[in-house]
This record gives structure tokens, sequence and C-alpha cells, in this order.
């Protein structure tokens, strides 16, 4: 027997093409907690089903966050005066070795996964460091919240630090193994194949990555074209490849289940090999400006036919907000249209809510926050209490209003996957 | 019978190069509430004094924001898919007119008051709108709150819509009759004279309010060269002008005692007018990102030896936060950087800090935070509930920490004036 319920609250989602459907006061029966219909009045036959009135709060998907270091939750802010390389070396590593410390990681990870659901995320795609025990701990914390999505043992064999640098073999035995447990550990989180970076990466180490990839059909992280100075180390790592995606696509970690974080400076070939193989692409505008990174021209990518999705990247990105990750993307892409000629305009909210929930859905290979037979995953916003408004607000003013203040205080309810959490 | 009391915490401040000035774990006596000279230890003659021990807390001055249009809180984060003229006249306008309710008026001023310190700041430089009941009203609540600085009731009596369009001679008479009026009112925050902008005033009304300004020795604030369709336009308004700023020098509204706000599409010479008479220039990168006005290129300002402040420009804005407002000039110095051929570097931390705090000093004719014989003005900020750090954190650190995470919730004690206010 199915356990019936039904949502009462004014529905809004995002489509592809930015603009907002909006359900208003509506009523959404789930099915033992996935979506099975939308009703403006409640049918005979459901007169029985439990009832959760939101009354006029607005509820919408909740957020993806398809790029981020959960280690780096332990340094958010810190070395914005430098550049990703020397940023690298000097925060984030030495940060990241701390985690061979279970303790202190369970202490880190209890708070990080707390701190993405009381900011709405509830699928995330998250590198760990190289540390095993550390990564099952943030699996662990991660289901213990209610998070869904992948997480990746990083993957480095060279140019690190002496404390985070493996050896090759070991490197990938110890991946194959991790993957195994999972297999049997009953995470809500899966593993993807995580190799760091190219700089960070031998061929060999690449190699048995993109076959255990390949053997477990597992998908695929790591980061593209971010910097100028990082592009420019990868040619001479991989003087064979024109360019740095090909150094991915040689080991067998460029397909349909890629997802690369940045894309600032890839060019229009680098662009289409993205299309052609449907990689997703990680806009990080927070990052991306922090470390002076430069700018993904997000329109560009849209207009190409890119599947793009956004993302925090703490701690490249200062908070796991997806409001706030939304607003840099908006600022961002205005900004860049002020200072480029003013092409293909600028985001919309409506596209940017949709980068921020929908667009990543085929990815995680489940399909969105309300759509039929999926597990419910949605936020309930409450903006009763901000401040008074001089005029009345359509549904569509009120979550542009929600998204734009950044008032990650009007989530008072949460939905994961068919459960309400704890905030 | 001076009140002595000694104030314990580590103390920071920020200088116009931008370097951190940092007294770890020192005592600031204040007398009568103002700063008396800082100590490592208790002199002997003070042993008896207050003491008031913020332990570990960072004590930083209090945030000034020179830009601000107050009615507009009641429509934060509203309309940014609308450029400066179209925005104007579909949202701010009718927000403001709402002013004319004085109830209304309370409702939104005490909410705002509240918010301001909140977040951090006690001294304005703010807009209100036409209305004289609205504008005393703010003037009451931010005195209330103990908030400092200026407060302007707007001009405008050409282009605006019916309900705030001033006859000439009535405007500038209620504005005397208002500064007179403020003379007597006891209030924190005294009257600055506020043409909106060109299009807004008409060549006899710009003329009186010059005048008055001369009058009561008043300082001025205004927007300029915002926006490149309001600079056509006040081209087509003052033909005799070449440039923006010329409009309002020709009326005498432009001295040592000027703000001007957003200074976007500002070009050598008009810069250079703005050095020699000492104009100061709010950046308001938020709103120039918001509305996609473009950037001021502050780095080039300082560069030129202007003196610049930060600003929020709510609505134009989103947030009243200094700390924010501080993140995003950060970040798009860094994204204007990256994409205009990498001239004259970003932002620091500390040079974001001293926008925020003291460069405006001058034009609020009152010394910074923690000099001496000047009313203290501080936030003690308390960073021991952050998620745990990797590694141990100097003062520099922790400040650029709680900045760039922009956590407002680590203000734990404000101080305006002396006065320790309610949080």
């Amino acid at each position: 027997m199915l356990e019936k319920q039904l949502i009462r609250g004014t529905f809004v989602e995002a489509e592809a093409s930015g603009r907002l459907s909006i359900r208003e006061s509506s009523y959404l029966l789930l099915e033992d907690g996935r979506a099975a219909g939308f009703f403006k009045t409640i049918p005979e036959r459901l007169r029985t089903a439990k009832l959760t009135d939101f009354g006029d709060a607005l509820i919408i998907p909740s957020f993806s966050d398809v790029h981020l270091h959960a280690p780096q939750f332990s340094m958010l802010g810190l070395g914005f005066n430098l550049q990703l390389l020397d940023w690298l070396n000097t925060y984030t590593f030495p940060s990241e070795a701390r985690f061979c410390d279970e303790g202190f990681a369970r202490e880190v990870y209890s708070r990080f996964a707390a701190e993405l659901i009381k900011n709405g995320t509830t699928r995330v795609c998250a590198f760990s460091s190289i540390h095993v025990p550390a990564t099952k701990i943030l699996m662990e914390e991660l289901t213990k919240a209610g998070v869904t999505g992948y997480v990746g043992k990083v993957n480095m064999d060279r140019n690190s630090i002496p404390e985070l640098q493996e050896e090759t073999e070991k490197s990938a035995e110890d991946t194959e193994r991790w993957i195994e447990d999972c297999l049997s550990a009953g995470y809500s989180v899966a593993p993807v194949i995580t190799p760091r970076f190219i700089p960070s990466c031998t061929p060999r180490l690449l190699e048995a990555l993109g076959k255990l990839a390949d053997k477990y059909k597992l998908p695929i992280q790591s980061h593209l074209s971010e910097n100028t100075d990082e592009i420019n180390w990868v040619r001479e790592l991989e003087p064979d490849c024109a360019r740095y995606w090909e150094a991915y696509a040689k080991y067998g970690l460029w397909n349909d289940r890629t997802v690369m974080a940045h894309c600032v400076h890839s060019d229009a070939e680098e662009r289409e090999a993205m299309k052609t193989s449907g990689v997703l692409a990680a806009h990080c505008p927070g990052s991306n400006m922090n470390i002076a990174s430069g700018y993904m021209p997000v329109r560009q990518f849209l207009r190409n036919g890119i599947n793009v999705a956004l993302a925090s990247d703490i701690a490249g990105g200062s908070t796991v907000s997806m409001m706030n990750c939304m607003v840099l993307a908006l600022q961002a892409s205005r900004l860049h249209w002020t200072q480029n000629g003013k092409e293909d305009g600028f985001l919309t909210l409506g596209e940017a809510l949709w980068l921020a929930t929908s667009s990543s859905d085929r990815f995680f290979g489940k399909k969105s926050g309300f759509s039929e037979q999926t597990p419910f995953s949605a936020l309930v916003l409450d903006d009763s209490a901000l401040p008074p408004s001089a005029n009345r607000l359509s549904a569509e003013e009120r979550l542009e209003r929600i998204i734009w203040t950044e008032s990650t205080e009007t989530i008072k309810a949460c939905f994961s996957d068919g459960k309400r959490l704890n905030l």
C-alpha cells in the first residue's frame, strides 16, 4: 500500500529556457515520497491523505552543487590574494593534509553536511581528499544529513606536498577497494572517479583511473582550463595534447558522465568537444572571481548547447550557499556583458535557478524535483519575515527577492529524495 | 570627572595603503567614550577603571556606507532584469511613492535602522524620498538605533512619476524648512543636500539647492556617470556641459563636501575634476553589477589620488551588508582585472576594509574609529563559532575569513560614537 501525502504551497520551478513554471497555491501528491501529480483542489479520493499545508510559502526544487571540495570547508575565505597554483600550495594542500586525522575529518564533515542542508543543497558532486578513511567519514556524514549525489576520493601522485602525494599503484588500488566498499556501505552518495587535475596525476595513474571508471561505470570529475598558468603547465606535461581536454580524453576520462569545473579559458574547439561528448561544465563564478581565474562565458556555453550547472567550488568559492552562487553568476554575467561588447545578453534569474537545480539532473541520473515518479527534493521558502514590501509582489517577484537577497533563513523545510530533513 | 573604561581585544584597522595595523591582545582606554590610547598591559593608574574584556575577539572600526537609498529597503532584490532608467520607472519610483504614508515609513525605517546596526554599519550617507515627514521619521529611527552620518530629503521636479514630482519653488522651500527643523531636532544624523540626479532636477531647482548648500555649509550627494543612457540624457538636458560633472559644478554642487555615486563611465577629465575638487567617489560594486551599469575601475581611481569609499547603494545593491559590499568590490576588481589586460592590480582585503571604514572620515568630518579623542565606533568580531580551521590562523587571516565568508553573525558588540549599542 503506497503512503500518500499532500503538500500545499505555491510551486515554482525553472525550465531550461529560464522561464519559470508557477503553480499558485496547489497540492502536490506524494506516493511513498515520489511526486504523483499536482491538483488545484484536493480530489475526493485523497480526502483522507495526510496534508502538509505550507500556506503562502513558495516551494522550489532543492539545490544541486556540481563541484566542491569538502575538506576545504576548513579554510573558507582564505588566501584570495593568491592565484590558483600558489593558492593550492600555500593554503589548500596543507589544509587537506589534516584529513589524515579522522577525528578532525568527523568534526569538519558533520558541520559541512549540516551547512549544506541549512543552505538548501541536497545534491552534490564533491571532492574529498586522498584519504580513504576521511572519505568514508564524509560519505557517512552526508548520508546522515540526507545529502545525495557523488563523492570522490582524490587521486594525486605528482606535484603535491609530501603529505599528500600518493604512490601510483597504491593510489589506484586504494581507489578500487574504496569503490568496492561503497557498493555495500548503504551511503546515500555514490563514488565518482576524481583525478585532481592533470598536473597532479601521472599518465599511469590517469590510465588506471580511466579503466576504473569504465569497469564500474562511474562518473568522473576534474578541473579544466581554470587558469592560464595551469594551462601552460598542462601543455608542458602533455605535449602531444593541443588542448587541455585531450589529456583527459586520452585516458578514458572524457565522456557523458564527466563533469569539468571552470572551463574559463576553453576555446571554441574545447567547447565543441564538451558538447560532442556530453561533458557537463561546472560554472563556478565565486571561485573564478576570488582567485582571479577569469570568467566562463556561461551565456556563450548555453548558446553553444553545452550542458552547464552551477557550483560553489568551496573553498575557491567562499560559501556553500547556492543562493549566493546564483547571485554571483547573475552579477558576474552582467559585469562581463558590460565589459565585453554586450554579446550574448546576461543571465536571467530563471536561468540561474535552472542551473542551480535541474540542469544537472541527467548527470545525477535522476529527474528534477517535481517530476512524476521522482523522489521529491524541494525547499519550502517562507518570506513572511522579510522587510515589508512597498507593493504587492507576484510569486516570481517573491522568489526573485529571496534569491537576490540570499535569504537562506527563508528555508523553512527541506525535502531530499522523498524525506523531510531536520533543519 | 571623565568616565574611564578599558576595552580588551585584538585591534585591527586598515591604512590607506591597505596595510593592516594589528594590535594583538591589547587594551584601549576610552575617556567619556573617546579613544585615549592603547596599552599592552593595564597601567597602574587605570587599575580601577571598568574593564570590558572581549578575550580573543577581533575589534575593527565600524562600517560606513556612503551611498544608499533608505526607502528602497522595501524593494531589495527586485527588478535586476532591467537597467537604470527602466528600473527607476518600473520599481523604484512606485516604491518611493509609498513613503507619503507615515505609518509605512515608520515600519520600514525601524527595520532598516536595526538592519544597519546588525550588519555593523554605524555611519551612512543616505537618500530618503521627497517626503519631509518620512525623512524626519528616517532620521528619528536612525537616531534611536545609534546610526550617525547624513540623510537627505530627495529633490526632483521633472521626469518623475506624478506622485513623486515636486513643484520647483515648493521643493526648495520644503528643503530649507526641513534643514532649519533639523538644527534643533537633536538627530544623530545631519542633513545633506540631495538632488536625485540631473535628469530629475530643473536648472532652477539645482541653482536653489546649490545656494542652500552654500548658505548652510551642507554636504551634497548625488549620482554621476552611472549608465550610458543616463549620460546621453544628461547631455541632451545640459547641452553646454561637455561632461556630466559640469552640470553639478555649474550650480554650486561640486566641492570637497560632495559625494558622487557610481562614476562608472567617468573619463580622465571627469576623474581629474573629482581629484581637483576633492569630491568623494562612492564605489557601489553590487549595484553596478546588478543593474548592469558597468565597473568603476577603483584601482585606477586610487592610483589617480581620488577619494573613494564603498557603498551598498540599496536597492541597486541587494543588501545593506558592508561585508557583502567589500566582497563584491574584491570580486568585481578581480574579474575586471582578468578582463582588461591585468592593469592596476586588484583590490586587497586591507584596501577594501579601508574603503568600508576610514576612507570616508574626512567626508563625515570625523577621525577614524580608533583615533585619539575620537568617539569610539567599532565592531567586536567573535569567530569562535566558525567551522574548525585546518591550521592556526593569524589575526589577519581570521579577519580575512570573517569578511570573505560575510559572517555577520560574528558581530558580538557594536559601538557607535562612544556608546555600546543593542544588537
